[in-house]
């Protein structure tokens, strides 16, 4: 079975992090291929950076299933690695093998473990994108809160930062009522089995939970279904970039109109 | 990995069948060990009977723990397969591995495959139960609608009624806006498939789904969270059956009081 | 009018408090007859417990039943004193009489009393159990909060630790908007006043809340829908308890498979 | 137990058909006093009525409270008899006794009848405001429909075709989940028995149900929360009526500004 | 364009003083004429003063209209400056122009502004209406709170005072996720940029929202719709104050029957 | 006061089309200044053609922010006229002016109107995006029902065949209880009139309403909070499209892996 992993941003070392944490997870016959969008932010945080990454990773994937369509490597499932961030449905509509994301895969297990979880994400500026995530994937009911760390995408790296930050967020997760802990960052994952040492909850990492589901529907043989939704998309005329000559300009800071 | 599935009911005959289910969803290194219940229900059909499953259920799982903490053969994860049934959180409690419910599995992915999915299940009168299962699962949010066939538990093995009623059930989910449709009992997994091929509809049947969510836990060192709701049990007396002398008398109607 | 009233553990003494402060609250022509399961768990506290507990208490109904249809003394309701215990549907299910749940029937008259109710209960691993039971009668609407106290059921007897840990409680119920309270425990009922008078508020309990509902609803002549989700319980094989010839064995304390 | 039971509009043939019903629901030691708003509608059927019989019933009320307080004879609850009429909360600030509502108490005695019960009504645009009502008592969660017959509060006389219209609306009712019927006009409670027969459900009639939640409340000596929504209304200058000298116009029909 | 606007109390300075905040709100072309109930509370600060200043306020519009009708100067929608008060859908069924309420209409702004909204309100026990108002109107569901100063109505014109107070509730408001704060009380509008500037959060003023929102309707000759709901008023005799020759009595304090 | 309206896709025939909407519905002193995406899909029909419009509006808007700030002229609000798209919130992180999209706006006047309202849009597989759009809103909570016509973006100009298919769309709309219409599409405005006239419901323009929404928020000074979800974008490297040197190539039809 191949699975294909979607970071949502253009950082490949991220890319990397995130495939190793797949590979973690993944069964023996699994293997796990790591794409990272060639345009895009370089980290989404928020929903300009969200709704920018979701048609990146679109435009990604179309390119993934031309390639297999016209007799390339062909591949069963896709777990799409942005936490929070959009794009799902999409995915579903345009492929033909299932499509996992890891917001709403870790929601699902965590379903499983207690009665209560909360997510433990990055800047507080994301919690809504996270909320409404976990809404339209039918998975909020049991979410007790998503609790900010104060932490950007980019300064996970700094262990005990990153652990401090973490912990004082599940304290406030468990305070809610929270029995479990979702990680809200795929960068979180290299955290997880300290904070699930010192706080007592299982942690569950999305990537690996998105993993783990992808690799199960596949194995009972389930797809997304065409009636309703996600039917395929219509043939129609769609430009998928600028018509510019000009190479695209990388943007620094938003310079907004005040 | 050893699972322990569990039947709702002392029907052993549904056990072998349930069994075979899950081994056909097992993945090459997993162990399915069926379990009937020695006392409680022939089938469950209502509260009634679903209460009496669940203490059965558990009496059953305290054996099995006893006899693994006794130095029997361990075990690794639990499938209860008694869709709509009582008896999941007791059994998270008992228990020191996790415990998948085919209700909630079924249901957590079918969300992964359309916006909304349905269960269709066997008599109307075990709607509400299931209804309020997938409630407390913290699922329903993506529940269209819970079908009844008319069939009861006993009578699914009439292959042209059951299709029937099936096909019948799935037209009006499919109205009220379902995308997928859950099994909503064990015994109509031989099914699935003619009945996804007539519908167009992706069918998720339960103990397939459980064994696949119970194996996904087990791989990702993923356990039943011991803070808040399911802690062990208290040490306390209990007193798992009546302590008359006499053998118990089957019952083969109940007669209330008018 | 005879009103039986269940207690839901095997402990005879709470039986006893139960039916006081049942026939406190009964109107002159009622006679509360209390009934203790001569099996299950001597406290119920958490869903294992609970579980047990309802399968017990069905079952000591199943006689009851029995023996009035055979001729012996009649009864006109059932009130359930297990707050948050599982059974009540199985009961509806079972009985030709109405039954009435102490949770409910709390949190019933607490609507009528003030905008939001609160629960105090005993630990905070019941709270789940509490909320699900509020939820499926259909009350859960206008509950601020279920807090727990920290006491155990069989510890409410210490008159100033009890008020203590209520008060603080109640702190908290008043905080999350609670303009009433509802006794999450039938054992709390004894410091009902005392609690009323330190809070200010209206405190209701649900042995005598559930007393009054069923007096209400055997005057008006009213019985559980037989239409829909509480029909009868279809005649098939049960068995009540293990088949073994052997006594059952209590259990002193649970010893899981770790 | 004196119970002062209000119309919610001036027809006092309507105020005596609902103290009759009262009075068949009442204890033996209850004394049932209705009254009749001297000003309001003739009969409340929309939020303009509504609005206008909420201000009428309190007046009367309040004198009522100024009699009882200058050594008039007292009461101890108060029953208000309009289905899905405004003016409830402000009964509950004014007086120092138990207010029930009809709309909230057929409800509270529904739920403990079935899984989910359903509104018989009369016209169609009543219907929002029941249901509104319904949700501001905390008892919406359990109500599958609320359904209007088409005919008016005073064309309820007609047997025939007050059964026929009722039997119609009760099958939609139960289509849509309904297992108990509540009437939602006062006027229908003569139909009860034969709605009830007919459709093999309980109906609950809302006099009759907050007639006896009245007296539980006032038997079990709780009363209404003054902690919160509910405190005594503040002192302060208020007219309840048009300080004009001449006599009140009635109003045929209102013309509005087209 | 002519918009009446009516203050829900008898206290011509406050309407003097919405009619102040509308004006500013205004586009060019509209008129705001102001309008006192004759009868009603001075004040309204809970639900019995609701239900009166709904009747008052439905009587004055009744003789606006009926002077409409009668050749009298037309008005083209109704503002009514009540927060949190009755009335808005009687006055829909009555007129034949848009009637927009400032407790919706603030919090349709509100929405647009920011992902969640609070109001800021006067005493607690308004809280809970607030809270109905704002879920009858469809605007409930990102309201993160309605928080109380613990100001009253008369007490909004000590600056210092109404500010620290605001600012204290807009604390609360912002932790409980605000990012929009609503002015619950006509009578705060004075204060709504000092708090803008001291919280960095947009403030709605809810009497300024309604007059744009009434703009808008009249502007797109959009209406009140007479399919459903808001039917005109159905004829007949309705009493709009009591029939007593004698001139009204004020009252300085209600004196309940305790 | 400038609006700026973007059109959802690169049809510059159906951006004139919304902007003559937009002027009927402009005061006196509003310019609409009418924007069509370089990129993205010729219509939006799907949840990937919504992703990949939200980034390409995005990008536009990032555009005339950028020119606005260098001196270009500059605007007051921007109105997104895409039914049920995606990008709103994160416009509202880009711009430092009021940004109103149609879905909502059409939904906050219609709460104003009516008890309930419906969408009435094109193909039913859009229906979904709708109503998350209406909840991640705020505005779901009085949404009857989305109902499909089965009609294209495209072929919207046929009169009789949309006349016919809306009226249709519109009874069963008025069967789930709506009051009020809503058009799901900005291709629909044209026929608003005469669906008004044959259904005798208020029906709500999006685009139209937007307008005046926008209008509302910049006469009052109204502006997106910064606080809490629509933080600025962080600086940080963005790619808005693919660099690669080569035209984009348009894409016909997708052609997915099967």
């Amino acid at each position: 079975m191949r699975i294909l992993v979607t970071n949502c941003n253009t950082t490949e070392a991220m890319t990397e992090e995130i495939c190793q944490g797949a590979r973690r997870a993944a069964a023996p016959g699994t293997l796990i291929h790591g794409l990272t969008p060639s345009w895009g932010p370089e980290s989404a945080e928020g929903w300009l950076d969200s709704y920018l990454s979701a048609a990146a990773v679109l435009d990604l994937l179309r390119g993934e299933a031309e390639d297999a369509a016209a007799g390339g490597e062909p591949f069963h499932a896709v777990v799409m690695a942005g936490f929070g961030e959009h794009g799902r449905e999409g995915a579903r509509e345009l492929l033909d093998v299932p499509v996992v994301d890891i917001t709403e895969a870790a929601a699902h297990l965590a379903c499983l473990l207690g009665r209560r979880y909360a997510v433990v994400t990055t800047l507080d500026r994301t919690r809504g994108q996270i909320e409404d995530s976990l809404h339209t994937a039918g998975v909020a009911g049991h979410c007790a809160a998503v609790v900010g760390t104060g932490l950007g995408v980019l300064e996970l790296d700094d262990r005990s930062r990153s652990l401090a930050a973490m912990g004082t967020a599940a304290g406030r997760a468990r305070a809610a009522g929270a029995e479990v802990l979702v990680l809200g960052c795929a960068g979180m994952s290299q955290w997880a089995d300290e904070l699930a040492a010192r706080t007592g909850m299982p942690v569950v990492d999305g990537v690996a939970a998105a993993v783990k589901l992808a690799e199960a529907l596949v194995g009972l043989g389930l797809n997304t279904s065409r009636v309703g939704s996600y039917g395929r998309p219509l043939p129609k005329r769609r430009l998928w970039s600028r018509p510019e000559a000009a190479p695209p300009v990388p943007e620094a800071a938003p310079q907004p109109a005040d």
